[in-house]
């Protein structure tokens, strides 16, 4: 938690730009599992812990732009509950750490929100990503739950954005640190990963390096030698002579900050080299797109720029042909690389996604195109100095859709089916990396974690 | 996954004694964390798992008690999904695992479910403990999100209920082997725990053996040196010399079903003298009670005995004074066992905790007690063989209770305040197993663990 006078300044902040009405911010409740009372370990909200700073649950807070009071709701413990979960802060302490003096009860935050809303004012809250905010707004506000979604406020989100989207230094402090403890999980996984074991044995590798820092995953690991899954999330398979493994995983430090990041490397202790060929075009895509990083620049371009690089690389290969330019017009570069190239990175892994695309990552003179693969891109505006990003290319060799776009016809011009053909069982690959957009150009965050083939044939020994 | 044979069995079974109307199971949806997209790893509905055995998302099943028809409602991937996914079994493909020939697309559910509301047939449904499955129930059922708790069908919980009280070979088989990675999980905490390591550390070796069998945990673990604190998950404390380690965790393997051990033992290498006395009296409860295990003798009795074992033990100790039966009667011993002794285990942690405790752990005839201490008991009726339990008491010396009934003169007859006092900066002490009630008696469940003090001191040298 930083100090009380950053939340303060942050509230203020955001006072003024929302400029009339409350702002209602929900913290989390407990997420339940298979039974009401066992949970998953709990996460914060984002956007509450940014302007109200607790991370305990079922707490929310109140700014009136109006009036300027601030106020949080939540309740203190009975001696019952004591007895299970021992001493805690009242609200009232807790509150103070934060720098707010009043606080209420939860139960009557229904009383505030329902006598703003019968004086005319404007409540102003986010888009629910649970269904239990989902009611709770419904409750608050007396909407049907249906329509509880489209009645959030635009100008909150804008206002939040805003202010979230510039990393100050002392969150940037936080994010080195996470993305810190990131490399560490996987130089872990990359140093132990060896044939015959399982996805799953080289996942606890990198949990418990995690875990060992009080830190959790930010987000459900990938470890797997089907990379060409984007999504994959099965880790039943045996490792093997010969397969690529792709991990994809990050910390969210005890801070609430996060890491994300990938390395793939193969389960021998050197690349084939077929992998090397293909390793070397998506760490040349990579390389290309973080030079390029800079206040001004557009992501999108550099997304592009990626996937030319991709493309003019597969060439040499055999698996591309005709003008780059021209084919990465057309999407033809999509057949290889289907994702984005990154994202905004904070407290949420891809920061403030539940805030909505259009306001984090494009502009109202920018919207995101609805083409494949440019669909997937979640940043596309021009880059500013404070933004944290991922950078994270790779090549995806995936059969199924090489079977569709053949039988369609599609690209026939740019890509050559025939040689695409013996790649069917490639696999994929992704290499990725945490970055801060500074004046002058871009920082990486964290320690650096093997690259080159070099390095990692090294680290693999 | 068990043999198709077996859910059909199961389903056959649950619609004979529902006996009419509609049986609707909803498998379990995604869970998000802090945005929609980002999940907490995937828990099915251990019911729908029960009697339909997919362990997909987003699935629900229904039974037609009248007519005997089975359907699986769900959808199949777009080729979009295939690219973040990979090529996953269809629905029909699913549906056949499991001895289903009808499948439909989700949105079929509701026009289902509707047309069977409309008829005035009787829509069986279970009551949901995630707000999503509220919404999903008010939606297809045409009542408010208030009021669908409310209808659930007490009729299905109870068919259900006598089923899954019962494990049978196949189940027990499989409670053995996540209750014996459970066993390992706090074996290596008994090895690798020294002074000076993080609350959280050992918790990451806890994880991780977990972890190193593909399996996730079956609840937040409680890793603390305030092993008082019934619920702690907090573990961010430095282990010093002298302190305590109350470790309860426990596995949910790749079937399904769950482990849940309790171990404590000291942060160096020998108990303290003080320590071991309070442990022998934990322990002795705990064998006291694991003795008395059988069909047909009362769980609450059980639960008594181990209270008594307990106070009478603390006369020794000088904690407590006057006559035992008495004493327990009046509910002195709460005072150190704040706790029920166990609980059901399945495929929940707390087996069946959703369908209600009156109709798991109690009868129609046997009420659950609102008193302090027996409120917390989750399980009061007989045994049965087949049951599975487990048995957890302990001794736990909890500063603000005693301050509070010390105020109130509270148990002064059997209570030695004064002596007290000197303990209260002692801990906690649990001590747990997991047992199968057998025609005979009872069985524990996966690989011993060091238990005696000898044996928990051998394991620390």
């Amino acid at each position: 938690m930083f100090r009380s006078e950053t939340y303060k300044n942050r509230r203020a902040q955001l006072s003024k730009d929302v400029n009339e009405g409350i702002i209602l911010l929900l913290g989390n409740t407990e997420s339940s599992m298979n039974f009401a009372d066992n949970h998953y370990h709990f996460v914060q909200d984002s956007s509450f812990r940014y302007f109200f700073g607790l991370i305990n649950p079922d707490i929310a807070g109140i700014i009136d732009c109006d009036s300027g009071e601030e106020m949080l709701f939540g309740d203190d413990l009975t001696i019952d509950q004591i007895v299970w979960t021992g001493f805690q802060p009242t609200m009232k302490e807790l509150a103070e750490q934060v720098g707010i003096d009043k606080t209420a009860p939860f139960a009557k935050l229904a009383e505030l929100v329902q006598k703003a809303l019968a004086d005319g004012r404007t409540v102003h809250y986010l888009p629910p990503y649970r269904a239990t905010q989902r009611i709770t707004l419904s409750n608050l506000t007396n909407q049907a739950v249906s329509k509880v979604d489209e009645g959030a406020s635009v100008k909150l989100i804008k206002a939040i954005v805003k202010q979230r989207n510039i990393k100050t230094t002392e969150e940037i402090e936080e994010l080195e640190k996470a993305v810190d403890i990131t490399a560490q999980m996987h130089i872990a996984a990359m140093q132990h990963t060896r044939p015959g074991m399982k996805e799953y044995e080289v996942g606890a590798i990198v949990q418990n390096t995690a875990k060992m820092h009080g830190a959790e995953l930010s987000f459900p690991m990938i470890i797997t030698k089907d990379g060409q899954t984007l999504h994959n999330h099965y880790q039943g398979n045996t490792l093997k002579s010969g397969d690529l493994l792709l991990c994809d995983s990050g910390a969210q430090a005890v801070s609430g900050y996060c890491g994300d990041m990938t390395r793939t490397f193969p389960v021998d202790k050197k690349f084939t080299s077929r992998q090397a060929e293909l390793y070397q075009i998506a760490l040349d895509a990579h390389e290309a797109a973080i030079k390029e990083l800079a206040p001004g620049k557009r992501f999108k371009d550099i997304h592009l720029l990626a996937g030319k690089t991709i493309f003019e690389g597969l060439k040499a290969v055999g698996l591309t042909k005709g003008d780059t330019e021209s084919a990465v017009a057309a999407g033809a570069h999509t057949m290889f690389m289907q994702t984005g190239l990154g994202h905004m990175m904070g407290m949420d892994v891809h920061d403030m996604e539940n805030l909505g695309e259009p306001y984090v990552g494009y502009t109202d003179e920018l919207k995101k195109s609805t083409e494949f693969g440019l669909k997937s891109l979640r940043l596309g505006k021009a880059l500013e100095a404070g933004n944290v990003i991922t950078v994270e290319p790779g090549i995806y060799i995936i059969p199924q859709l090489i079977d569709l776009w053949k039988s369609e016809k599609k690209y026939e011009e740019f890509i050559n089916y025939d040689e695409l053909e013996k790649y069917k069982d490639f696999g994929g690959i992704r290499i990725e990396e945490d970055f801060v957009i500074t004046d002058e150009g871009a920082k990486m965050l964290g320690r650096q974690v093997p690259k080159t083939i070099a390095d990692v044939e090294n680290t693999r020994a």
